[in-house]
């Protein structure tokens, strides 16, 4: 990379020729328009000697204002029409392509369209050169006649594109700031991820999410990282290498496309309703993912050997990167939670909830400040969002009136729903028009191998030793499928776009355009045969007909609220049960995360929430005898009301890993003695939820389901059987 | 105006130092940030020479990318606290101030702060004068030691602000491109109001909102525009004109002026159940106002006389300025239309309500696209969004899933409650942190006294006109309240800060401010005092309690659907219905009406409601013989099973003013005789709603309610009297 290139504002915004960034907002606001035109209306009275040349230009803003209009235009019209498609495979019930890869086919045929159809126009008054002194200006102020005007940098062009600068009009008008990515589309994304963790699941499986998400993140980092730099290594040999490409660029590739995004997945488990702590294992790991690697990858660009030219290992700058990485993190979910907590104090302490209006909007304003909060204070914005959509589902959502609940859900899955969408078919679009792709078939097939290998060495090690702790293993199925899932989507792809200044981003960039093409319509379509082929049972199938389906689409779409989940087909998590010789071994571990986690959920469950909602037992009963008038003024009334011994929702964060079997068969397992009412309420409403879904599977059992889906049914160990 | 003043860009564009539209944008995206910024992670592995001025002007972009969310955040507190202290006010039920006079508050607290309590900063290493050729380009081209640099136009620089262009970094930062507010928060706001038009009502009222709509605005701005030339021409002979004001720009102020905005009025009607015609009568005009307004500002811009120089009246330009009305009204009409018919057609005919998400987003990607059309087209978008809304609430609405309906409500709602508030927070701030106001005292009193005599010259006379063709007269207790309500919002504001280029459009925009502020605090604040001055009946008030208010709240804020509409209180146009000897002799003007009215209202309930929607009676029956497979085609076969003679939602639009009277009383006038069938129906309704309305106001007159309301009450003459 020169040095010169990431010269004002950042090397990103370097490639690009203008910044089409608006249009983007807008198509998220869903209104609006590149404000760069529209001039129009403004000549009015004016009509002096340089009418003329005025009206010339006035034609020119207009002219390019309905560029614009139009180009917007045909992004609306792809995501209709993806949505129409997507209607008809979901009436049809095709499962082979997701939404999201038929938005990226959509989005590759208007490339080709766009490339090869639209005639190339050069931009003709564009270019004048102007020598000036050594240092650039963000600012030019230029004198015309006797007139300044106000000019502000775009970036650096590199010298043999001078004349290329405009070479289509259309093509530049669909290309978008790749900021936009990182500031407009992904935190809704995010943010929806974070608001719609099925809580119980999520909580229920959370030590295996953070290894899954931390280490197992860190280890495919450093292994594609490593890989990589082999391959570059090798192509430099061959001689296919034509520019620099630093071991840290490795590493960095190895972070940006860590990021699973398995929502194609994830969509087909919904619709099948598959295994339920498979699908929370696998949500939960690709949402922290996301969060670790966008912290990663920005320690890993600021990993900065002493002596400026070395590109050798460098111990202070290694643990300064380490440090960042933390301080970045720990930073980003310090606001996140924080913002989280003060709407739900809000929420809890006003009646906000008379006026769901209000409370939307306050809701809306508070969760988008957290971003801005975080950016404000240079931490990152996306994974603050992140945790403060998993705050505001735990506290904050019991304290909303229901229209609120309701109102929120929808509004963040309607805005996750178009970002998510329209990601994917610009995706489809940048195949073609972004101008700059380096297609390298050894560093294309060299990374293919390495997510492979790397997804390999974080999942089955990571689950192996997971399994010595876990009562309920992760069944070998399970590990298959997880390592099959390791779908890229739009997080790799925005942080490989944020960038692609230097050759070796511009390689990176292709390579992870390709991968995430393969990786949606290849895995996506072989999803539902490879559940099938690894007997994980999914649950059983309603027809879509007209009233139905409305309840059922929006039960599987939205999820916040613990109690809306779909009915208990988490049996299978036992399958493989017996099989470990590990179970006693791991005993150590067991009881550590066991207390670990136990600590944790009971000083939520006794001080956050009675503080943070009305639910929970009240403070006053709760909190030390010499706080009582503080006890007396956070407990709100509703509290003594509610008041049962524990409800269900809260019971689920008792549950630990080490407890998880108390949720099965009716002989009441007392494991660790402590807490014991609460254990006691659960062992009943365990046998209540046993009952219920081994009904289930005996109804499949006797022939009610089709053939297949009972099939797998019979491979099920009863946890009764188990037990006993 | 001079010259070059709109060069490139158009004039609204030149004024501003940078055009921090952006974070507008994100604002109501709810996310991101200036994308100006945020470049960081950038320099990455370049490590070579000139890597320290990098780093230097990496810090600069993340400290500008600070500054940028700081200054966002500043708007979202403004916002939050807003929205908190309108919970206070409407919790202690205080209505002399609206939400949107708190937000001005606020704006304006936050202004002065910022004027007088940040250091100004200069630009240091901004300015660089960079003598060139007679063209203005929009692109420069700089070569800074062998490299080349892209600069992009902002607009030009008058001579004596050179050195104080970057004055203060926070007010510049503060401070949006005009054309965000046009392209981005209007929209909302408009398509919410047509979405949410109340049609029961509305239709009802329909031809005297037109008349109100388009002459009266016509009418107010030609008396406004003749009254300020007059002000114009003193403060010229006294010497109080420091440059060019046109007959033109006097007509332009008429235009932007002439858009009224009684939201703070409609808040309290809605609160305090006021009369629902008053309430339809007001509402319609101010939205259709608001579109009359826009396409009148802009035909007057282009009003060009042929002799470029002359500002005298030239036939030629004044018919082509007319022809430019009628034009764009029209094509922003027609695309507001189609769209709408186009998303009603294909939610009718696919599945698509099975998905509520999907449903949702193709809702909103249409209702958006209307806009793009409009403005790829060269119409006005705002007003083709307006018409949208106002098809899709009438036929779109009633093809979505329950879901749907509540999602898409509720979506725009938010959206238009964000954007109002951020509009009027915006208007308290640029009190301060415009740089360029002008204030004329005699220009602003001359504006305050032109309003008032315009709106005036507009209520009363067309009032009277009307009454000669209503049944149902408009009292002149109405007619004052019509008068008192012509508040200035939103869309005057976004008209006048478009172009503040010239001195005299920097005159109009500070009064455009000035009159924005005092008739939203005055008016706003003097609404309930003046309902019971002027003896217009309020109805019952019911307590804000937890579970009741929250349902109360939406149903007013909401109201798209006929059947929420308020406890019909509507008697109270009856009040003064014997006054008029006008009543027989408007008869052919009233004839006239209701066979046009009824003649549209028929074809709509005959033919496109069945096209369109699942409603209304099949086409097999309402069509020729010889359509009959089309006509097969297009009824769904939902129609056939819905087909009750004729629903309530549709005998609205049979109800013509002629025939208004019908629902009043249980002696049944059949006016004009046709149609009886849809006339019985109504009748029976008629009846049943007199006599819930009357048992209320006897409720009240046996002293339930309060002394103040029953004391109203009394004065009503009852139409059962009226008519028997």
């Amino acid at each position: 990379m020169e040095p010169g290139d990431a010269a004002r504002l950042g090397p990103g915004r370097v490639t690009r020729a203008l910044p089409p960034r608006m249009w983007l907002l807008l198509l998220l606001v869903g209104w609006g328009l590149s404000a760069g035109a529209l001039a129009s209306s403004s000549g009015a009275a004016a009509a002096d000697s340089s009418a003329m040349e005025e009206l010339a230009t006035e034609k020119e803003a207009e002219e390019s204002h309905r560029q614009d209009s139009v180009s917007l235009l045909t992004f609306i019209l792809l995501l209709t029409l993806t949505i129409l498609t997507i209607w008809l495979f979901k009436h049809r019930r095709v499962r082979f392509l997701h939404e999201t890869g038929l938005a990226m086919i959509y989005g590759l045929i208007v490339g080709v369209i766009l490339r090869y159809g639209t005639p190339a126009t050069s931009g003709h008054d564009k270019a004048l050169s102007c020598t000036q002194e050594d240092r650039v200006f963000s600012t030019l102020l230029v004198n015309v006649s006797g007139k300044f005007f106000e000019y502000t940098l775009k970036g650096e062009i590199s010298p043999g594109k001078l004349n290329s600068v405009e070479q289509n009009d259309m093509l530049r008008k669909v290309t978008f700031d790749p900021e936009v990515f990182f500031n407009i589309l992904l935190p809704p994304i995010i943010f929806h991820a974070g608001y719609s963790l099925k809580k119980r699941h999520f909580f229920r499986n959370l030590g295996s999410i953070l290894a899954y998400a931390f280490l197992g993140t860190a280890v495919s980092c450093f292994i594609i990282g490593n890989l990589m730099y082999g391959v570059v290594k090798l192509m430099k040999i061959v001689g296919q290498l034509s520019d620099k490409f630093y071991y840290t660029d490795c590493l960095f590739f190895g972070a940006i496309i860590s990021a699973t995004d398995p929502v194609t997945v994830l969509a087909i488990f919904n619709e099948l309703h598959a295994d339920v702590d498979l699908y929370a294992l696998l949500f939960g790991e690709s949402v922290l993912n996301d969060a670790v690697a966008i912290v990663l990858s920005s320690s890993i660009v600021a990993y900065q050997p002493a002596g400026l030219n070395t590109h050798a290992f460098d111990a202070a700058a290694f643990f300064k990167s380490v440090g960042i990485f933390l301080g970045i993190f720990s930073g980003s979910f310090t606001m996140g939670a924080v913002t989280g907590v003060v709407t739900a104090l809000i929420s809890k302490f006003t009646k906000l909830h008379c006026f769901p209006l209000l409370e939307t909007a306050l809701f809306f304003l508070m969760s988008w400040s957290t971003f801005l909060l975080a950016e404000a204070c240079g931490f990152t914005g996306v994974v603050a969002v992140l945790f403060c959509g998993i705050t505001q589902a735990h506290y904050t959502y019991n304290n909303l009136s229901v229209e609120s609940r309701s109102r929120t859900k929808q509004l963040f899955e309607v805005l996750h729903f178009l970002a998510e969408n329209f990601i994917f078919s610009y995706m489809g679009l940048a195949l073609f028009t972004f101008q700059k792709h380096v297609f390298s078939p050894v560093f294309i097939i060299g990374a293919f191998v390495a997510i492979f290998l790397g997804r390999a060495a974080h999942i089955y090690p990571l689950s192996f030793f997971l399994n010595l702790g876990r009562r309920h293993k992760i069944g070998w199925n399970f590990q298959h499928m997880m390592m099959f899932s390791g779908l890229r989507g739009a997080m790799a792809f925005a942080l490989a776009i944020r960038d692609t200044a230097s050759y070796a981003r511009q390689m990176m960039f292709t390579t992870t355009l390709l991968i995430v093409f393969f990786t949606v319509w290849i895995i996506g379509g072989g999803t539902t045969p490879m559940l099938s082929w690894l007997n994980i049972r999914v649950g059983v199938e309603e027809p879509c007909e007209e009233d139905q389906s409305e309840h059922h689409w929006r039960y599987f779409r939205v999820g916040v609220d613990p109690d809306q989940d779909p009915p208990p087909n988490n049996d299978s998590f036992q399958v493989l049960q017996g099989d470990g010789p590990e179970s006693a071994g791991g005993n150590r571990t067991k009881q550590e995360s066991a207390w670990l986690f136990r600590l944790w959920y009971s000083f939520d469950h006794n001080y956050l929430k009675p503080i943070l909602t009305h639910s929970g037992p009240p403070l006053t009963t709760t909190l030390p005898a010499w706080c009582g008038l503080l006890a007396r003024c956070l407990t709100s009334p509703q509290v003594y009301d509610n008041q049962e011994p524990l409800r269900e929702e809260d019971s689920d964060f008792i549950l630990t890993e080490g407890d998880l079997t108390l949720t099965y068969g009716d002989s009441t397992m007392t494991a660790n003695g402590s807490s014991s009412s609460h254990v006691a309420s659960l062992s009943l409403e365990g046998s209540r939820r046993t009952k219920s879904s081994s009904e289930e599977v005996l109804e499949h059992d006797l022939g009610m389901g089709d053939p297949k889906v009972s099939n797998r049914g019979t491979r099920l160990v009863f946890p009764l059987e188990d037990n006993a």
